[in-house]
């Protein structure tokens, strides 16, 4: 015996979803526990994987299987293909494990023919309908299967409305239809070179095999990327005899949720159209009925239905998306699925399931998309009075959630509007590093240029501030601080909206609520957090990101970029200044003047975060990151005054400092090594602070250390000696101790393959996922772009593996880290820090590798906990 | 029992060198074999090593161990440290498991102080002996040992001498001696706030600790990374008593060795002088005898030395390098140890000795270091006409070999040179890709910028071309022709002779001798070639490299890199255009103009390498470095014109293609997946060059394709069907067919990490070790010049990682991308073309992985054979 590529729908569970899809598995469910189902087969995952390596072929043990289960639902539904009395009649549908929606449209009526379509008439009594349902037939055929132009079948209907003077297809009768027919069969000769196929096998043979392609058309690759579906999983075809909800009044068709699938509320809800397919519901010519007056119009189906829909809820255990369809008083069920929902609605239905006892805490914590929180977290716009709104513009939706201010176009102008209290709205045509302030204080980014990965783009979803970049239509002025949109001008000082999830721009105050977690939705937080393993920290800072994160229940930070303060108006010209010295001495009197700075921001930060561990990376950046433009001829004269030095020779010390690969350069603890006062300082700021704060609040502050860009212990081992003998220096000067940490990045593949070595030296280790993707790719963050999207579309790539850890490749280096550091150190300490940390793929990639915590934007920071727990709870299963 | 940190020479032996260092075992060795050695003992390098652990502190147990030693030789000598009858004096000698000259000066007379000088005096006989002596400890003890700057005992001296108004030390008497020790005495009290040390104890521990400091010296450091010397050995001490050469006519010292370092001839070689210490035959104050002439002054004592130089040779079967010296007419052996000797000598020698039966060809083998070959690869200067001449201007010894020839100051002009018969030397500021042919055609390469890893550097290198680079006194004017070196012009046209293995500059013509594998040295590589399993190939991009490759025994071409060919004149323009299209359809018009050419240059290849296997790997880097400089108006202009588009088009299409990280953006393999017409063309030439050659010679040639930058299997697989396709088409067309294999580099490292998916598409493996030594590390060779100094500093590094395999975690990637390889595909073709190919220690870990063969530059190609055959020895024994 070989595989069994075929099921027929009793022979079926919905355990089967590998192999069946989802719509095959709980069409044989149905099936299994007596409801109504018109019976049909489902062609496996499995033979659409072997098409594919076949080179794009139905192998004849396939096909034999398929005819096979062919000839047992005729016998069952006692009805023939192409039979001219009682013709079977099937559609195909596509059904892969996960849903995805638009992958490929339905074909319905497939077995009518030149011959069929007589028996149709005779039996259904109704000459009209057999052909109406044939010429529907063979646009979609030829359509979808194909993949004749379905444009040119409109327009042939289209002059024949004329012709006839009417307005509706409705209006249309027999004989119009079988000229139809006619006409239609007539264009697919026309375009295809012959003729319609009429042997009902050959069109099923055909459906299926387009059904199979459609698996790899760009709207379903397009799909997975976006949804973490792996490309060779392969689509599942379901054959099912056809019944028809557009025969008479005691027909219909229509669509159900057993519960809101917007609010979660627990009430049937759905809609249908009585003497009506499928299609027609979409088509939108009719408006369907709220199915709660099903009651009246057919109250023993209606009856049946609301059963019909407990029962499956129950089984399921779930919210359940159904599709059901009224032949002659009779009600057959098409589909039931998970219904999708959204996030309040999950939440919701999560924690009544429970209440109502149907699930445990665990299995609702299950019910609920990590992803999915993401909306609820940011603020968002008030529902009725965005309704109400219209959009001016649209760009790229760079940062969830909704923000509305008023327009400045610097970032100075913005920190300063910000400062007096007012709702800013940044507006640049691009944004770089020395915005970074007035991005923080305003309330959301507009810009005209650049991509989701622009400067804009990531900075502000590290923030987790609302974004809209790229928007094309504007056109900036920054020094007359206008904007034009579509011939209108805006100023400064003038209200804008932006959505952040949908790029669009509103020229109009939109009012927004703040998220908070409260209700169910602490409840569920509440199951998830008894649940995970892992810990969940944050990437913070300043002390507003971290009082954020806090409320979104971080348990400490994970990495406190020290570089980021560095860009504040205030210090930059030190930091110049720091870079720019010839000497250490030099060096040195710029470093002083950071140093109460940033101690100053520590302060602020183990204030926010109290007792929670506190993770500071030291200086990382390629230091020209920091430097002027030559052309801020005005800066480098000033920079030049305070160095004792000429502006050319300033800019030719900028010059001297240019990288070609700058990714790869003098940053991270290369700086430390060349420049240990650097380190120094940094040393000194962090425990001062501590040592400050504990006196000023009592709080014991513990901060970890972490030294970035290791490739080498002697690296690790060097600076950490600086680092070493700088506290006990300031611990002898201030006659008091503190606890601390000194650890590590694991971001260079050296570092992860001797990890053994690495530990000796590192308390902790925090993997950098960023940087090791980049470096075990061998590709750059910033360059990439010019080529993933060719990866894309040849299926060499599923995902962004900056967006979702490579578990094959950059997983096995963290694997091969954490392995190799427990085995010089078993109780080192392991993170993760990269944007990695965030994602719940990777986040149960952590838990599984065994990492101790995830370190994510505040704003990621539930959805990082409920992930975590999603991984505990499936590893318990 | 602890550890046992010191031993007497008699304890001791020459397979002790780790322990004992290469002088200390050498002692003991001599000891027991019965020669005449100055008895004493040695402190181990293990003592060193602790030093270091404790925190630079000789600990209580290694003193005590020391002091015992120090009495037992007190005994055998029957004198006692300190006596006033007959003081017992030392020397104290660092020494290491290598030799590393320079790294310590030597400490005679050790032991004395104001009581033991006149006991010194007093057995001697001559207080004027014992007052020198005295005066001269002081001055190396301060210098050495305690870091009192020499100059100033020298400046007393020289006073001292002005004031008797004598012109030489000897001319000063005892008294004058005595007056010296007074002065030098008070120079230590002020300069070291402390009495000079009169213990002799003290001295010795004093001494011993300098030793040990000094293996951590700038100096050693710098010699220990130049030699691949690891800094954790840590180095030895010799304390031995002293002789004394400079009592009389009937005492001497002097050096020689058993074969002439120089020819390797056998005959006894070196000199000595009659009544002098060591340190007068370096002052060159007078000039020392020829060894030969000692037959006639100390006819007993040159018997006994010749007897003894053939006992050493015999006993460690090796040309010796020996000091001695001669004491009241009696020999005393003072050091042996296998002599440095040229690259000529060495081969000399180890083929004398098998002759002589002393050594078996493998033994041979092992005697001759690869990296010594180097200078016999390339051309030389007449030896003759090198002495007569003076250089002009120094510069870096970029590339080695001996070039002679007409300057000349752009590359189109050597070329021109060249094409008429002329030796073109190309003189330039610094050099571009765009000189890559006149860089080729000229004998040598001088430029006045640029460090050793500058692009005329390493491509001059890459090349076997000579090079000096960074020459900075040189004043270039490319406009006028024109070159000022130190107020004297150079025109186009006149002669210079550069030294690539010195960096000198001379200003006349100076005729060169080429390189051939003959004679001695061919017997010595056949006896290499016997030994060896790894085979050795070459890189070379062209015919004229690959046969010079041939010459020197290359076994095929690792890596023939098809873009080198892209940079010459007539092609760069096409390949612009193929870089600006727009479109496919221009971008085929243009690669249809580079086909033809890139066919005629693997026919050149084909036909240069016979038989012998090609790998070729497809276009590899970034494509903007093909691109013209923007300021290059008129280049511009016509490519414009070309391509049917505007300047501006043309210079925003160059700024699209712009990077950050050139490196890590879009280029290899991802060239081929963006635009596979690229492959198409590439695999058109490969393919059609080999049914031509077939045709026109009969020659088999199975051409190997190599697709670089490969980090995911499905990128290989996509390039390999276009690549399969191609050929197939090519098949197809010309109704035959040639064998070929499709392959990758292992330069990224996810590919090694998933090298198991890998191999199932690829034939063969080509490690890249540069690509995968940056992005291991994380570092750009480009960018890492800005920090790798400080890392060689401070220790962090020992040697370059580019230069030599970084075995630890770049060898892991190796390893671990072999194991995977050969798990999926067993009889997987494993090789290396990065530049480690051609690095003896790296040639040996290549063997040691078990790789099929490594590929260098043509040059290299007889190192790696030596290296390959040193592998394969030691691994027998």
């Amino acid at each position: 015996m070989g595989t069994k590529y075929v099921y027929l729908f009793k022979e079926g569970s919905a355990g089967m979803k590998n192999l069946l899809g989802g719509k095959g598995a709980n069409l044989a469910e149905m099936t299994n526990i007596g409801l109504p189902v018109p019976q049909g087969f489902t062609v496996t995952t499995e033979a659409c994987t072997k098409y594919y390596q076949d080179g794009k072929v139905v192998n004849e043990e396939i096909q034999a299987q398929i005819f096979e289960a062919l000839q047992k639902t005729e016998e069952v539904c006692g009805k023939k293909f192409g039979d001219t009395e009682n013709p079977f009649l099937v559609s195909v549908r596509s059904g892969a494990r996960a849903s995805m929606p638009g992958m490929m449209d339905t074909i319905l009526n497939l077995g009518l023919g030149d011959a069929a379509v007589q028996g149709m008439a005779r039996k259904s009594n109704n000459e009209r309908f057999a052909y109406d349902s044939y010429r529907r037939f063979i646009m979609m055929f030829s359509d979808v299967v194909m993949e004749v132009d379905k444009g040119k079948f409109e327009a042939i209907l289209e002059e024949m409305k004329e012709h006839k003077g009417v307005e509706y297809d409705t209006q249309l009768d027999a004989a119009d239809m079988k000229a139809l027919v006619a006409r239609f069969k007539e264009l697919y000769r026309k375009e295809k070179g012959e003729e319609f196929p009429q042997d009902p096998k050959v069109q099923l043979m055909e459906a299926i095999k387009a059904v199979f392609r459609s698996w790899d058309n760009p709207r379903a690759i397009y799909y997975r990327r976006m949804n973490d579906i792996p490309g060779d999983w392969g689509t599942a075809v379901n054959v099912q005899a056809m019944v028809f909800g557009n025969m008479g009044d005691d027909c219909g068709t229509g669509v159900a949720f057993t519960r809101n699938p917007s609010t979660g509320e627990n009430k049937l809800y759905g809609e249908y159209l009585i003497n009506a397919q499928g299609e027609d519901v979409v088509a939108g010519i009719r408006t369907p009925q709220p199915i709660s007056t099903l009651k009246d119009a057919m109250p023993a189906v209606y009856d049946q239905f609301v059963m019909t829909a407990n029962t499956l809820e129950k089984h399921y255990r779930d919210m359940q998306d159904m599709e059901f369809t009224i032949e002659g008083g009779k009600l057959y069920m098409l589909q039931t699925r998970n219904g999708k929902r959204t996030a309040a609605a999950a939440i919701k239905i999560a924690v009544d399931l429970v209440d109502e006892g149907m699930l445990t805490p665990d299995e609702a914590v299950l019910k609920v998309e990590p992803k999915q929180l993401d909306t609820l977290l940011h603020p968002n716009f008030d529902q009725k009075a965005l309704k109400a709104a219209t959009a001016i513009a649209q760009g790229l939706p760079a940062s969830p959630g909704a923000a509305c201010g008023q327009v400045f176009f610097t970032a100075a102008d913005a920190v300063a509007a910000a400062k007096t209290g007012m709702k800013a709205l940044l507006v640049r045509n691009e944004t770089t590093p020395e915005d970074i302030e007035g991005m923080d204080l305003s309330s959301g980014i507009l810009t005209a240029r650049g991509g989701m990965t622009s400067h804009a783009a990531v900075v502000a979803r590290g923030m987790g501030r609302c974004a809209v970049v790229g928007c094309g239509v504007l056109r900036i002025n920054e020094e007359a601080k206008t904007m034009v949109v579509n011939g209108v001008t805006y100023k400064e000082g003038d209200f804008l909206s932006i959505d952040g999830s949908t790029g669009n721009v509103y020229g109009e105050q939109i009012p927004t609520v703040e998220a908070t977690v409260t209700g169910d939705f602490a409840r569920l937080m509440a199951w998830a957090d008894a649940a995970r393993r892992l810990k969940v920290r944050t990437n913070a800072d300043t002390p507003k990101d971290a009082r954020q994160a806090v409320t979104f229940g971080a348990e400490g930070i994970g990495l406190c970029r020290t570089e980021h303060m560095f860009f504040e108006a205030d210090r930059i010209s030190a930091v110049r200044e720091m870079i720019l010295a010839d000497t250490e001495a030099q060096r040195r009197t710029a470093l002083a003047k950071l140093l109460p700075m940033q101690r100053g921001d520590f302060e602020g930060i183990y204030k926010a975060m109290q007792e929670r561990p506190v993770t500071i990376r030291f200086l990382d950046p390629p230091l020209h990151e920091f430097l002027p433009q030559k052309s801020m001829v005005e800066e480098i004269a000033a920079i030049a005054k305070d160095l004792g030095a000429t502006s050319e020779q300033i800019v030719a010390k900028i010059d001297s400092l240019h990288e070609f690969n700058p990714m790869m350069g003098h940053r991270g603890c290369r700086l430390s090594v060349t420049y240990p006062e650097i380190a120094e300082m940094q040393t000194r700021a962090v425990i001062e602070a501590a040592l400050n704060v504990k006196k000023e609040t009592g709080l014991n502050i513990k901060p970890e250390i972490m030294i970035p860009l290791v490739g080498e212990v002697k690296e690790l081992a060097y600076v950490k000696k600086v680092v070493e003998e700088t506290i006990q220096t300031v611990f002898a000067e201030r006659g008091e101790t503190a606890e601390y940490m000194i650890g590590t990045m694991i971001e260079i593949p050296r570092a992860a393959l001797t990890a053994d070595d690495i530990a000796k030296e590192a308390e902790f280790f925090s993997f950098g996922t960023n940087d090791l993707t980049q470096m075990t790719f061998g590709f750059s963050r910033d360059d990439a772009g010019k080529f993933l999207d060719a990866y894309y579309e040849k299926k060499i790539f599923e995902s962004d593996p900056f967006a979702r850890i490579d578990q094959i490749g950059v997983g096995k280096l963290v694997e091969i880290a954490a392995r190799l550091g427990r085995q010089t150190r078993p109780n080192i300490k392991l993170g993760i820090c990269g944007e990695h940390g965030g994602d719940p793929s990777s986040v149960m990639f952590c838990h599984k590798v065994g990492l101790d915590y995830v370190s994510c934007s505040p704003f990621r920071v539930p959805i990082a906990r409920l992930a975590a727990a999603h991984a505990a709870i499936m590893e318990k299963q």
